[in-house]
């Protein structure tokens, strides 16, 4: 079979024949009522997924297939039921490296590189000089960088795709930056914007250690048995220790930041708010985590009428703005 | 008893002598072990409160004197279990209207005209002729003006002082515009500018029928029967009938946005937000009123340490900022 | 094909052959394992819901064919996984109105107009002028007593039927007229039947306007995004101002009698009840309707032994009573 | 002193000078600043509380007279801090018995024997010859009559004074033979008048056993450890089973019942309505202790204004009826 | 059919033909496209549950044999979409008593008859001799005991197998016995060791009578309607009271020991733990069942990885252990 | 003034005259109604707290002293408003250090360097190497040691005297080491003694720097915005780092043991249990604090009758024991 085109998922459809490359998601071996084996998989690229079954040879490759592999289909597209599935006529796993990951998982429409020059950039403006190296310093270890420019925000929620992470995180940091101007207008220097932007960076970021996501998202140990506030808290601890004469308080202020981030004890955060800077990071952070996949599921919801469906975590349906949401270009809002 | 001068309560010391004016605030008759009897009076203006107590001719002054009534009083400043008191030596109730009202109920330390105006401005930057109507010819009616110039936001929780409802309003508005701007860049037209703004300024208009705030401020009956949520929306839905052509889909937008403001059935909201509009507009006026809380709390608090007291409505104490927050100027970030 | 005589849905038996006219409430297109459309289709009337499959023409008749249309059926019924399915041989749409509605959906076993004739009697007896007024001029509008002689009280729960929404008031009439000769007999006319006649009347009253209900059930647009309180608040008032000299206590305590009906903020009232009357209406609307929900629980049950199977909406099983449920005859109470 | 006559605490003014008869709530010796010894005491009778305060012989008499004693007391009434204060001349403890216990203890308005025969009667008109037997022997037996003709249905919400737990079981009684027949003429007999009285009668009768009552109201020992959902549950049964052939059926429904009108487990129900008799006396039991509880508030209530003070149970002020709450006569509702 | 040897479920593997006795949990009829009836049917012993498929003289079986009826079955097992499904030959329903029914129920891995000797010898050394006799007499009680050794102890979460009852009887008690010297050590007789065991063997003894457990476990009605915390107080109370002189005191006790021992109200105690004592058997209880939930559901679990699939109770999944759980042997702990 | 000896606050009755040693708790300058200042303090030593007043040399003696100085106080007690209150007559500050600290604060009554070595001598008991050299070196830690030897556990809710933590912690250890055999016994290695002892020595650990306790029981600034489940885990992690191939498994599961063990997200803990460990460590964490509270509570009611007050944290009153708990002796258990 040939390597070299492939159609993405989404463009596959009824009676067509194709051949091309996929991540294998689940892959079981049943057999039918005579008796004979077959394979049911669920294949994906970043366009979504769809079912496969095998029937020639399906023992043979049901030892080789593994979940997360990569592999080369040949087959044609039936309506089962209502959906698509794919009939296979041949298939092979694919050597490792052969194609790039990114062709399979799901990515935020937004250029890394390009979201991370705009963190940093954002980050060079602080007025503090420990605080300013905190996050730069941070954010330029190469480790951290590597996993910030892939990471997920969430697993299934919100921003739930590669670079979705940096893409949440600078809408947090921008919205953070235009309150800091608002209210210290009103308030003076009671409100900081330093402490504003650190929240916002930091929140989230024990997420790359929380999460497991080069091939799909799921929960790594640390991220199940001790969770991103903690492993957030720790990364700057260790961080904030290796800066010399690091204050102690703006240490604590960090770690606040990011142990308060979720508003209440019932939402996973180990202390309620006892800053107003923390407090605004908190809603901020829910806002831009809501907005975002509100109008993510307004922008798959296929039901007829003004509403959509009832969406399962808000518990309810959502009217349909005119325009449907589009999720597109470089970093939005840089020269706004 | 002159008229002419009169000390703020914020300046009274102790041993001080002095005449001025104030609004009583409480008034009671009671007897000393001896039979003698004396009035308690709580009197108060726009600076703080005070105890005062009558001993000479109590009786008539008593009978003379209601809560809510201007008194001129000449007195002495004691220190009486650790709180100051005066000992009026000499008392009378004033004429209404002898002294501006203004003196003695606590007040933005906005200029409410600047706040007006600079709300009048933006919502005749809204794009959609009808919504831009809607805005307008509410806040210009005449009755409608009077109030909004004066309304607190709130009982006694965020903004409860004079012109806190336009202060209120108009800091919503502000950050609502942020977060249109910032959104749109994002999303595209699936996120509304007019909605947000429609949101802004009607989410607590019903205040302005849901407080008596001329001396004071206490719930109406129709506060405390049918709320501000339905009292805004009334008053928005009278509005759009008088718009020709007013078109339905707006009009039912505009009462969804006042109706869900509070974001959660059991803070009081008949309907949950169904569109991303009236979500952001609930986390807005939310976070908005919250920052006004906090600062306002640790402005006032005086326990020693780098933690407040623990604040009654969040359950925790606070830790105070470096710079104490300070609340003052026209209108902030007008020009920003 | 004949349209003269049609089984019911509930006639329908496993290996019959018929002809007869059904609402379709769902149709979908699909194909078989070797490539050939059908269509999949519940149909039904006011005795229940039936699945249908078509093979014939199927593509051509599922252009025709959409949810809520009239359609006339020739077929013969089989069982298939042990429920009913119906073979179609032959199918067509039919013109509107060449059955009357009714037939397709579950109406109240009482007669509508004796229902409201009752009601109508029930308010002729209120003491207050005003009060009586308010509530005949309301029914006795056209829009409004041709909307109340059809609507159900509620999408799925309680009364879900045509009907069911004056089923229900008069029910809830009936025992608060109860109530109050109960209750003024213990504490006088703090208690008052007025009240508590109009709260009867008026808290569901909404619901005319929440509930699209000509063809199935479902949430309005106004419906989901303003609800039947305040819809209800909006048609009082509106008759109210229609009333010279309507006095504002009244139109505010009939406001707050719906409003505050459903007897806390988390169960979507926007407020609590501030009367004795209001709580009093409270309780019963939730009885009435609890009521109901049971005894047709009960009645459609279909589980062996002494309990039902377990209820969703009370997460519990019910004991059995010795005799089923029945629902039928003219008015109930009438004349007791 | 003489014995004979007695002013009521609700009838002393300020100033008066007199000598009666009075139940000792609570007593403490203090000592002044120059060391005296005095007596603090609150004194009541069922027309309210009064403070008083002895310095004569203050020791002598402490050691003497304890709470729940009766005491006869000469003295003056003065204004303390805005309350009055009676200033002990003379007092001695009085003898048991000298004065009938009723004259200190608030009680029903109605007439006790009568509200017990209107009870008795109602239990005759039972259908189902086990049930009509079971309440007419629990109620006849000796102890629980003369229990129940005392018996406060709370220690301090609803009813909370002797004789209050047979005018509310009355009460809930006439309100359930009422929907009896209203839900009959619905339903037919799915739901059956006999348990629905069952339930009103049975619903708090472990009240007899969980309080003590003769002076004041605490919980007993059982009733603070048991409570009386299980011990009204052990009366029920005992008396059936010294009912020949008693049908376990409808033992088992007397007791749950009893054990599920809380409606809900965490009110301290251990099981939820099973039945929809069981659910709807929970509702006429809250009904009318709501009630009851709401009316008496008013009617104590001091508050100038339209509304009363802020409820401390229901969390809220109520709007005050134009007619004031009374509650007198024999047995009210007999003959409606 | 021979009815000497049987497999048990667990042994039934793919493609095996074999002959068996089984207790049918569920049976239906089906019919097929072509119209041809066939039996569905799940069968189950002590090792677990299979579903089988009837296709000969399906209808007549289909009349003879009802759930909870004993079956010998002749057939073949096959794989069907990844499930073991036994295809029917031949089947005969089997007379009562043919077979012992512990064959067909699962049920604890100790010997039960070890468990209640051990319990016996625990409770012969408390040191109250009213508190000894009233647990020795109980559950020498033959009816007592003989649903004490084959009781589950729940439905279908903890321990929820024949014996399972006694085994966390058992368990609680020893917990309690520990505990009882640790604290006694700590603060003296304050603690009662006496208490503690009546409150482990009387916690759950009404669950020999609130579940039908021959086979298969469900709610009685009773159960349903009473409850075990109710039906475990009236056996504590009834033995109590043929104990000549048992004191009140320690009655009461008894009671609240059960009736608080779910610790809160809306777990289903109508009373919270007064008494340290009963706040103790209330977390040991808690804590035995979640400890024995866990471990069944980490032993059964089959997904890959090192953590559970999520626990639907508990509501998240579980760090699997080095060692898998075992539950073997005679009555551990004993000589320890 | 002689420092030699000094009465402790439990042993000042009315009408003594004293001389003696306190530290300050609160101090606060008054003046009288003649204007003459005095100062009111409340005194403290670990047996109580006591006011006092001082009227010679006020203003001075406020000048110097301070809250949290030790102070030397000649004078008498008098009774006011039934208090013991102590008159001054002379008072001057004491040299830090003139008087060891342990004489003024509440301290446990068992001996805390013998809880320490039973402590050591159990966690050398632990068989895997790492978690036994983890435990060690971490209660061998200079610093750490010093503190655990003073910490209370909580500011004011359960084991809040000096000492209180040690014996805090060595109780639940004890209690999970008796677990640890109980359930090994029952379901083998699945469960591990190691892990749960290494959750009860480190649950509460970071309990050492939430709270500042030398004088007095407040929370440290890290203790307000971080809090001991992060402080604890922080320790932990360090000490890990500092041996050698210290597994990683093992440093999250002591971690998780830590962050898991308030048991839910609304008690604080950032993390529910994953293990049947941190279950179990988190419920006798619960048992062992409920169960001290409980006692101390009931040590120190003072109400007349079988039950104690309401205790406010557990909203209810306790019956009370027969006998009083008692808190001494050495380490209690240890040889049991």
């Amino acid at each position: 079979m040939s390597t070299i085109y492939s159609p993405f998922v989404a463009e596959l459809k009824e009676k067509m024949e194709f051949e091309g490359s996929f991540l294998v998601k689940i892959v079981q071996l049943h057999m039918d009522k005579n008796g004979r084996p077959y394979l049911n998989m669920i294949l994906m690229d970043k366009t979504g997924e769809i079912e496969a079954r095998v029937w020639d040879n399906a023992q043979k490759l049901g030892d080789e297939v593994r979940a997360q592999d990569l592999i080369r289909v040949a087959g044609k597209v039936n309506l089962y039921q209502g959906r698509r599935q794919v009939v296979v006529e041949a298939a092979a796993k694919m050597p490792e490296g052969s194609v790039p990951l990114d062709r399979f998982v799901p990515a935020t429409a937004y250029d890394v590189n390009r979201l991370y020059s705009d963190l940093h950039a954002l980050f060079s403006t602080l007025a503090d000089p420990f605080a300013r190296a905190l996050c730069l310093k941070t954010i330029e270890e190469p480790d951290v960088k590597r996993r910030i420019l892939r990471a997920p925000a969430a697993k299934s929620v919100h921003h739930a795709y590669a670079g979705g992470l940096l893409e949440h995180t600078l809408s947090v940091c921008r919205i953070l930056d235009g309150l800091a101007k608002h209210y210290v207008a009103y308030y003076g220097p009671a409100v900081s914007r330093d402490l504003l932007l650190l929240g916002g960076l930091f929140h989230d970021i024990g997420k790359i250690y929380e999460l497991n996501f080069e091939r799909g998202t799921e929960y790594s140990k640390e991220g199940q048995l001790i969770g991103h506030h903690v492993l957030g808290c720790e990364l700057v601890d260790r961080v904030a220790r290796e800066i010399p004469d690091f204050p102690d308080e703006l240490r604590i202020h960090a770690k606040h930041l990011i142990l308060a981030h979720h508003g209440r004890l019932e939402y996973g955060s180990p202390k309620v708010p006892h800053t107003v800077e923390a407090l605004i990071v908190h809603y901020v952070d829910d806002l831009d985590s809501k907005v975002n996949t509100i109008l993510d599921f307004i922008g798959e919801d296929k039901q007829a009428g003004e509403f959509t469906a009832v969406n399962r975590l808000f518990e309810r349906p959502f009217l349909k703005p005119k325009a449907a949401p589009n999720f597109q270009g470089p970093s939005p809002g840089v020269d706004s």
